[in-house]
């Protein structure tokens, strides 16, 4: 954000300021995947992380795309959410030893990254709308859709170790 | 968290730190809550965060019961996640002038929180489950359940913003 108050005056500022915020949040999400997936035991969870950081990579592509259609600079902003999200992340993953405790640290971890995305991702396709600009609201819809898929994987998971545990 | 890394051993302690950081997250947003309420203009949005922070409060004595059934301390843990949250939501905040940019601003705000306390109950109860503590699942469903709804609400009126434009 920038050093004066009141930046934002209109629903296309805070459309493009959001847009910028999810950016920044998608690029460093494509950086702490990779320690993710290092991290993590369970083949699944492993290749789900994996098959992510591909997907977050083609999302961070459609959101240039939006940049690009709607005629602003692709850029990012600085996102305390998502700095938050990833440092908690961080401090919790580094504190647990045991393999299979370590997994569900990381499963909770990825699902509170998702649900971030799935609640801007959430507000950008309404916004867009708004605006008239369905070209955007579209692949906006696209990465919503991905992420929403992604999240209810991780929730499987969690649910198939409470299975494996009850059985 | 502590200063030793690998204090997180078991699943119980996986629960508790979990539990101790939402229960840190929750006494933030109570704190968070009449700025927004202040600053929000529509008469539904500004009543729909008063009955949000009642809420909030009966959402802090069912975690505290959480704790005694579990039989460990009532305390938080900081949780930087939920810190991120709140001070994009004010940075925000504070740059709109405009009063319908500013409410648009606010839901998307209120979503970005009620998500993350969505994806941590959800991880919460399946927890609990795991660990054999139905009672405090039934607690912290509880709260899932409040959360799932007041996001409904919070779309209901983003969506009724758009309907009012389109008309």
């Amino acid at each position: 954000m920038g050093f004066f108050t009141q930046d934002i005056q209109t629903m296309d500022d805070l459309f493009v300021h959001t847009l910028r915020d999810i950016y920044y949040a998608e690029k460093q999400i494509v950086k702490a995947l990779p320690d993710m997936i290092e991290k993590a035991s369970g083949t699944q969870l492993k290749s789900g992380f994996e098959k992510h950081l591909k997907e977050t990579e083609g999302q961070i592509q459609r959101l240039e795309q939006v940049f690009k259609l709607h005629g602003v600079d692709v850029s990012g902003v600085n996102c305390p959410a998502i700095d938050g999200i990833l440092k908690e992340a961080n401090e919790v993953a580094s504190e647990v030893a045991d393999k299979a405790v370590l997994d569900a640290a990381l499963i909770a971890a990825a699902q509170a990254i998702e649900h971030y995305e799935i609640t801007r991702y959430g507000t950008l396709v309404a916004w867009a709308k708004q605006l008239g600009r369905d070209d955007c609201a579209s692949l906006l819809l696209q990465n919503l859709d991905e992420e929403k898929a992604t999240d209810k994987k991780l929730s499987s998971m969690a649910e198939a170790r409470l299975n494996r545990r009850a059985a």
